[in-house]
């Protein structure tokens, strides 16, 4: 026999949000999302001040697992950044490909919250600014001459990938994004030691 | 005086929802539609056969003045293929900086439209497909070795700037496209003589 815990109302809330807000879009109604998690009204404004702060909090746990994923990602590729920078487009091959795939989270949210002051707004900044930052080290570990523009470009090549993976199913825009990578790292080897 | 011819309701449904629908997404309810058109429910059926109908006309008439707007781009650079792709990209970043911006419709359509057989989808895959021919014959002109490969990446780059142009309004995701762009194309000019 095993005691599991029982995940609690802001559990419940947070987990039936991340799923309906993808696969439905951020308009998914306050009552939907309620029923899913089969919670009260009062949970949502007690734990998290109203629909607002859910999305906010949502995308927030949404980050912070992605960044994860672009870390363990690069860490399982080893030690060169060159290598840990082109497994980020293999590992995003796989993710375009799984069949609930659904474009970038954060694009998606960004157009929907019509709002310029939803505090979610800030929450994909922020996520954006640190997966330039992923980059950036990366490619200064790689003694790239413009770690800065190359992680711009790194980054728009992940966007096409996110858009081309959720519209051209058919086709592969991540090993696309990885040939323009290649040519983007050159033929450089990592010349810094990592501290 | 000067007469003018009032659009009718099928002209006002269009507008409206192509409007509303870039604005606030796919989701936008039929009542605002009918209310923003100022026209009957009845014409809706009428003439779209319902709402799923009226949004495929809409992307439908979009997808047509897009592909419209990249070659007036690319005829007003001129002959050389070269120029008229690079064109392509400066162009885009002038879209992507308009106030009303709210990136790509036919992502957001692909995105929202959650039944696989919603006849948008056949409109965006067309669309697709045809800013892909419209790329390739460029690369050809220009003697690429690759033209169907370096259309992929060149449409890659495409989403890539609409992605970013909707969600880091502060950079300038067109100039970085350009650059790779650039790269793609080499420092090939136009070797075949247009017919």
């Amino acid at each position: 026999m095993t005691t599991r815990t029982v995940p609690g109302p802001r559990e419940r809330l947070l987990e039936s949000a991340k799923v309906l807000t993808y696969k439905q879009g951020m308009g998914v109604g306050v009552d939907a999302l309620l029923k899913s998690a089969n919670v009260a009204r009062r949970s949502l404004y007690e734990h998290f001040g109203g629909k607002d702060g859910l999305i906010a909090e949502v995308l927030r746990e949404s980050a912070a697992e992605d960044e994860a994923a672009y870390q363990q990602t690069m860490q399982a590729a080893g030690d060169d950044p060159r290598r840990r920078l082109l497994a980020i487009f293999d590992w995003l091959g796989e993710v375009v490909e799984e069949p609930d795939f659904r474009g970038c989270r954060y694009l998606a949210a960004d157009l929907a919250l019509t709002d310029p002051d939803h505090p979610g707004h800030a929450v994909t900044r922020r996520y954006r600014e640190r997966l330039h930052e992923l980059l950036e080290r990366e490619l200064r570990d790689l003694d790239h001459p413009q770690p800065g523009r190359a992680a711009d470009q790194l980054l728009l090549l992940i966007d096409g990938v996110l858009a081309g993976g959720a519209t051209r199913p058919d086709k592969h825009p991540a090993a696309t994004a990885r040939q323009l990578a290649e040519q983007i790292l050159g033929d450089r080897r990592r010349r810094v030691h990592r501290s």
